[in-house]
């Protein structure tokens, strides 16, 4: 019923290749189904304007495609000169997202810039690089704590994305591709802890709506996504995937700027 | 145990003034607490280059605060010489939202621009925001039909929306004003339709999660407050209200560009 | 002979709410005819750095106009990405007339933001800014010398501004509505204390040119707009109103940059 | 009395080198004391949208300064990414004052531009620009009317520009230099026409203020430097100036967009 | 003599996988030692303004460095809302290079965009840049071709690029990395057919100069380098490699915009 | 052969006009036929950022045309908004080569800012720009030296620039003018200092290719023109010109940035 055969409630092939950079203090390259993200974490010592001498960290993402990852060139947006609404949102999402499994104030005064860059699309690029830039990102803070920059592990548990959607032909599903993303009625982003919590919902009914049921369903299948995604960062990280949540963390309600 | 004293399902004090300035087609200035809203819709006999030649129209929004509608005065954007991710992010909401419940198809090539622009600001801007803008879009689409200018009435449903949040003091709480909002640990906008079913849910724990059940208290929450809306905008529509809904609206799966 | 029946001399009906907004130190909704500007004051504790150690304050002013302020719907500047020339000549001008009655040697090394924010336009929207804008930094002057920041109150003299041009049908005219505006061969704008002194006078031939008896003839139309339009301000300012000028005021010839 | 010995009224020495350039079709190099400013006229086969199909042209004017005209290196304009609000008010003025004495229904659907770029600066430039974009502009004009692109000669006066002002050791003085404009309590510049008419009068009380008999006594000043600019402008025109308002002209009120 | 080893005319290990992304018409990924460029050939159906109506074709390049690809992480160009000067530089040589063996009217009026993405950088990012650059290129035509969009295969001949330069340690060496690249006293680019001429010839003294007698060294090794390149680009071109050249090319000595 | 009828070794007729505005610590106009510059350096008590404490100082050049310098009217980079990468390119070759003759050490924590404004183009307006902007720096550093701010003269050779190139009618040329350089096949500009040493060295074909024997024939060529290029600049310089050199120069390989 799936244009690609998967049951509704099946994730596509999805695979993560740790170090793949050279440079970066932590990289992966993400693969899901067709679409393709390299993810870096790379740390700077000094926080952003608004929290410097607050004793805190900070994470920033960005995001990008390459203009022939999509199938027409898109113009690049340094060339147009400005990053459009899209990037925007993504980035913000991205960054958020993975504040939520950080305790801040273990890192230090210093930011982790994450960088999400699309080389090949085919649906789903956002919650892609959220997956990935968590592992990214972990391994970047485990080199921290082995040289002795951090006193404890700040990654609070496991972090990802997927989406759920609705489609004519096949009701709700999971993971969609491009072409179900184009024709979906309803399309919703959702990034869970590996303990199960919510940390984004991002329901958007495509000039269509939804009702409560169908809400209920599309969080279903979700749940079954997230077990799957955090296994197969659990692999991909190995023995660092230990010391996530060592260190309990202490909610203290601070808000994104 | 709210600030404002009042109960944790409760919304402010909401009023809705129409015409409120003498150019635009529809305008209202929209009153939520002490947020307050002008939102305009203009028409423009003309639609964006990826619509032309479809025999469709389109809705698109701009939002935007006085420098000065906050406790400190910001820098206007145009001044920076740009649009924030924050604008953008609203922009694309209000604009997606309300292209939910209009039939794009009955308002021929037409754009209508919808203008939010907050005067004064204390919490809840983009929920104001969509709704007092889905007012001033029915007034002015209801000038276009009463013009002969439209075949039917293209608005297909009421449509508004408000915020819900977890505060630590008190729990699920209803339209969230800016202490409020300041110091939740999750923040979640929905927007729905008079006749109950989603349009947009987006919900975030600022550097906190939420559980699968805290949802589901958080949206019966959100429930009840649309209904008090929907009423509210009858009543400020009057006789234009009856029309809403009253050509039935055919699905077409077409997509947010 | 008058579009709307006003005598030559005559200024249209002119209200000034004052205390509009809850944030701004000061502020006003100033009405003009159908024009109509939010103005506010905003106190900041620096000055920009031309003016750092020089031991006085600054004012500067910024102006906006709804996108739909207009018959038709206006591109905003932040969308744009630039201010137009026309804007930034209207900042100027409203910054530099208010620093003519500003002593702000007085004001200490703070800059007061004066910001002009055009929610309905029919002519005349720049001396209506400036008209406005002197009652919402008096407003926040008051505020400082009320909490004893300032030593001395710094307003020097009242200040407003009116335009006044020539017309076909009706010759030299006062106070000028859009249509007035739309075909005068001739258009001044001019800005004058309480005491009857110029402080800027910008009279421009419409691809038309202007004789030494007319700019006479316009001199004086203007001249008794001002004193009641200073009238208008001194009900506004109520008590505040006769602190101006109480504490004279040394002019020392520094310029603007 | 004046830093340069010079009288109250007496101007600067002043020159106008005609065909400064070999491209644009008509160009000066105009002095004016210390001040030095290449002015160009090139003629464009369109008009601006604005104006398409209207059967009239129009004039569009640029200014700029070398980065080292003045005492200390100013950062370029093309460097910041923006045009400064002072540029932007002396473009507009300069176009503006230009349209005033051509028909612009004579020269057809044809633009115009000047370009007047500062090479030294010593006060003054942007009336030296108008004084020297007038015979650029004349120069180019002719050069169309040999060629029979034009039915008749569409200048229909002279125009010339210059500053007084009141500064506190002289008085009212006629035409400022750097040293004088920098310490002067006003300022104002005046573009008029050959035959003595006002097309723009632009005075600004610079922190202080200026009487109605300070007006007077600085019109008279600026009358008489005017008669000595047209008649400098008429002797590096030649025999062109001959020909300057041979044709009458109507004026028809319209407007600056 | 060299950091890793090489003899001073020996290339760094080269590999260059073709058909590396799903969408573009040609891809490779380019791995020149630690340095790794996707590069990406689509084939857009018309040319930019200046060659409208032309018959003829265009090619225009575009280069970029994901921030992480180098040692400290660099900013977006897209954030800082322009491109670099040194991107610029790039870009145009890409360009320019691929336009000199690409026969443009055999290519009817299209634009080949080529985009260069530095994923990995070590020195010699703009010479890696077009050597994969000209792979993907021709495999993007090889298509046209063999979907008969073009009467003849357009590439004239093979291209590739290499740098030469002079260091204290080893004097002339070949194929630069980046610690050598940093404390090169002379850093020359070239670009070379595979017949041998030459198409971009860049050399710099870096605060430094070089005689002729050490440029004709230069140009021996440069030589070398390339029948090595044009060796490995043939075999990473297999049956495609032997069209090159096939028609011969009338230069017609149009140039770059 | 060519269109002015100079051999094809010849330069064309050249004039440096030395202080030519009041402002700059070093000016002159260069001519070199048709093609005008004014050339001028700034001395600037601060380093720019990446220079900061190094006990060094910098050379920093800026290249842009007067709208009308050309046939055409360019539109103005300013009102763009952003600098071209030709002019960017222009801007970077000039600083860098002149930083190979200047003793950076010797200038201190200083910047030269070089700005060479072409008024009237004609071809080859890079080179002129340099052999003009190398007299203007070394005016600017004379005086300096005077003034007893620098401990010896930090010029440590001539430079001058100029083209070659082969045009089908002539062969290889010298000095090409924008004629010929519009037709050219190959075109390369040469940067070499007083002593016969290169300093850049650029050769493109344009949409061609060339041999080694035709590099040996152009560099013959230019090698030519820069002797008469340095008499010429000596002449200008007059007893200045015998400083140059006169304090030997360490070459420490520190890099462009």
């Amino acid at each position: 019923m799936r244009v690609d055969g998967r049951n509704s409630d099946e994730l596509r092939n999805i695979h993560i290749e740790t170090d793949y950079l050279k440079h970066p203090e932590g990289s992966v390259l993400i693969t899901v189904g067709d679409t393709k993200v390299i993810c870096t974490a790379s740390i700077e010592e000094r926080v952003p304007p608004f929290l410097r001498g607050e004793g805190k960290g900070w994470i920033s993402a960005e995001y990008s495609m390459l203009p022939r990852a999509t199938q027409n060139r898109n113009i690049r947006e340094s060339s147009r000169g400005k990053v459009s609404g899209r990037t925007m949102e993504i980035q913000r999402l991205i960054g958020r997202s993975l504040r939520a499994v950080v305790d801040l104030e273990a890192i230090g005064e210093r930011t982790i810039w994450v960088d999400c860059d699309v080389i090949q699309a085919d649906g789903g690029t956002r919650t892609a690089s959220i997956t990935g830039a968590f592992v990214a990102l972990t391994l970047a803070v485990a080199k921290l704590v082995e040289e002795k920059e951090l006193p404890s592990f700040p990654v609070t548990d496991f972090l990802a994305a997927t989406s759920v959607g609705i489609i004519e032909e096949a009701g709700v599903i999971l993971d969609l591709n491009y072409i179900e993303d184009s024709s979906a009625l309803v399309d919703m982003n959702i990034v869970m802890t590996g303990s199960g919590e919510f940390v984004e919902l991002q329901g958007t009914g495509e000039e269509s709506t939804f009702t409560a049921s169908q809400l209920q369903e599309m969080l279903a299948a979700a749940a079954k996504g997230m077990k799957e995604l955090s296994a197969i960062q659990k692999e991909a990280l190995g023995q660092v995937a230990e010391k996530i949540g060592s260190t309990s963390r202490k909610i203290d309600g601070s808000e994104d700027q």
